[in-house]
């Protein structure tokens, strides 16, 4: 096995920064159409191998385009992300195109009506809408064409493959993935860009297709952590910014957490978790190691219980398509889950309620906590998404859960720290978030 | 017109404060199929006139009430709704019975396979699933054929008809309502009973046919605020409700506003509102008169049009349908907004969000306001099923809303007053509520 990258392998480029270009597409330096049209030029070096998108909506985009760049000539700037272009993965509706979920059960579905609300959110916040990205099949376990862009040979992770490569191959600053139990986070690590997953629940899933609604959260993917916090602000809604804004100037108080759950990852993600706590240390914050007062392994069982009960019955009529219809690995959760009976459901879920109660409530005063998004780097191949182990319990625990670029392994491939926070803390978190990165980058640990 | 309500007209009973319930089933005095068998009778006796239900889950609820009354032998309490009965608006899906929404279009419906989110929540914290309850068609304007309980000549209100009549005629302690423009608030105005509307987007809407998803929210009915504002509390998201238990507990700062768009309410409806005001400030708040920074006719000129605008997308496909299966309430308002552009919708998503920061932003530190639910008590008939305009503009600010009973009109209907607060401050906000509706109630104004 050759792990190290060659140059013919590797389709990763920097797409820019989106408060940069937003800044000079409103002071006109840079004209919204022509920051597309770059977009699109890019695609045609890294889409015939890294397959990211599903479906480019060139026209309509470069007349969304052309009309924002008519509006910063008359003067307005409908906000952050004015004329920033946005990958939307392909479980996310948008009005005009149809949502294929990446199935063969959806291949004549009908364009959708209407948009999602959080792609209305983000055109009410200016950003136009480049196209549809790569899904696993309804954002579980059966993989889609895409590709690591650091390396072809292997997975860029699930299920929101096709937005993380999108990002990670420069055609595309911004893009929307999906996380219901490792899905955003994971593919964020193995393909080495940011990603911004806020508390469950926090932003509207309307438009979205279902697959565990305790669970599904929109997110946000960019280049750095700084690029995901901001698409995420722009949309937070008023009733988890207001009043919320203020954040010390002093010292961050940041616990590296211990857990025999993440013994099993491998040395090098393990350096550069601790390296990440050097940075941070270094930079003045205030780093401490301390054992979690609950067991991560039991988190991660519940969190499956509960996720195979919902997908059992939200997604029940899959199993009325004919055979070779819907992929292996969903097909068998839905019968698996539709086993598990409404009482082991009410338990799972009653558990967690104690256990979020319990792991926060003993930790308030805490900023961020520190972890490895996943034991090892991206598996080689496409067929397996990668182990969503490590995230999964952050996932249940309801809290945002940033992914922060951490360096490289001993492969030569990205790895993933992540950087966590109180449930409804979103908005103040992302700025914790950004000082971390930024004492992570100012050291030369983040990539 | 005979304005006074006569014994034969009016089914209005009281069916009981859910704490109070709760505590009897948890400690055993109260068997939750007595309960759900006690709710059945009284439908005997309401249902063959108010037509609040649309479906009741007979046998499925009897079976779920035992296994809540199996675990309390067993020492297992779900949580604070253990054994309560609910209602739910026939919009949400409840797992094995269709969602038909009032409408021919759902005629054929196959059942839900799963629960709304809500649903599911509910169920966690206790609750068993009486049935469904009538909506207008799709949560809009053309009726459904739920009657108002204190005289069964008038309308309940709508969209939410089915579950306000339930539980202010005694069937259903609690009830699930959703609001896009008025339609939880209003019905609970003309029904005399309880409402708390969430934020906007507070909670999760899966399950829930959608209208306008900007507004879309679901909320909850109870006899009194505080059977309101309980069952919120049990499904109140983590991220909601850490670190925001807190109120003090000296006098509260209640504002009473003032503008023009108001005037045309009734003068009995404004003495409703200022006899509220002078109970809140003999029981030793901070009561205030102030005028508005903003217009409330232009914030609801704007509500209708983001929403028309949304619903003339959402749910387009229903211009699809055979003629007549359709209301044409509807059918008018999803052509007109169709017709809306994309321009003026984000100009209007804008311009909400400016009023929304210039309102609280000018307003912090008031912990509640005071405002009439509804301009008239409740139209007589059911083909219209009320004017929303007081309550739209609400409903676009996007903080919670609460409905309080505020005694009975000329007519000897009820009058409602609105109690309102900021985006995100629910957990809070149902305390303040509740200690609003105890110095009103102490004072005897609400009924």
């Amino acid at each position: 096995m050759n792990d190290a990258p060659v140059q013919t392998t590797n389709y990763v480029a920097d797409p820019g920064r989106i408060a940069d270009l937003a800044r000079r597409i409103r002071e006109g330096e840079l004209s919204p159409a022509d920051l597309v049209r770059g977009c699109l030029d890019r695609m045609k070096v890294t889409e015939p191998v890294v397959e990211a998108w599903r479906e480019v909506c060139a026209d309509t985009v470069l007349a969304e385009a052309e009309q924002r760049a008519k509006e910063v000539e008359d003067g307005l700037v409908r906000g952050p992300l004015h004329g920033i272009p946005v990958g939307i993965k392909d479980i996310i509706d948008v009005a005009g195109v149809p949502t294929r979920c990446n199935s063969l059960s959806r291949a004549d579905a009908a364009p959708a009506t209407a948009d999602a609300e959080i792609v209305s959110a983000l055109r009410a916040a200016g950003a136009v809408i480049l196209g549809k990205t790569h899904t696993t099949e309804f954002a579980y376990f059966d993989p889609s064409p895409a590709r690591n862009p650091h390396d072809i040979e292997h997975t860029p992770g699930g299920s929101s493959s096709g937005s993380a490569a999108a990002v990670a191959s420069g055609t595309v600053p911004a893009a929307l993935g999906t996380q219901t139990m490792a899905s955003l986070n994971r593919p964020a690590a193995y393909c080495g860009i940011a990603a911004f997953k806020p508390s469950t629940q926090l932003l509207s899933t309307f438009g979205i297709e279902p697959l565990s609604t305790l669970y599904d959260t929109v997110g946000f993917y960019g280049w750095s952590v700084a690029d995901a916090v901001a698409i995420f602000d722009t949309v937070c809604p008023a009733h988890a910014r207001l009043g919320r804004e203020e954040l010390r100037d002093g010292p961050l108080t940041v616990v590296v957490l211990q857990d025999p759950f993440i013994d099993e990852a491998d040395e090098d993600v393990k350096q550069a978790v601790d390296r990440v706590a050097g940075c941070v240390a270094d930079a003045g914050h205030s780093v401490e190691s301390r054992d979690t007062n609950l067991s991560f392994a039991h988190l991660y069982d519940l969190q499956v219980l509960t996720m195979e009960y919902e997908i059992g019955r939200i997604q029940r009529r899959l199993l009325d398509e004919p055979e070779g219809r819907v992929g292996a690995k969903l097909s068998e959760t839905i019968r698996r889950g539709s086993k598990i009976d409404d009482a082991a459901y009410l338990d799972g879920r009653r558990a967690l309620d104690d256990a979020r109660s319990k792991f926060f409530g003993a930790l308030e005063g805490v900023d961020a906590f520190l972890w490895p998004a996943t034991p090892k780097t991206a598996p080689r191949g496409i067929a397996w998404t990668g182990e969503p182990k490590f995230i999964s319990p952050w996932t249940a625990l309801g809290g945002p859960v940033v992914t922060m670029p951490a360096g490289a392994g001993a492969d030569g491939l990205p790895i993933g720290c992540l950087v966590t926070g109180a449930p409804g803390s979103d908005f103040r978190f992302g700025r914790i978030a950004c000082r971390i990165a930024e004492a992570a980058e100012a050291h030369g640990t983040a990539s």
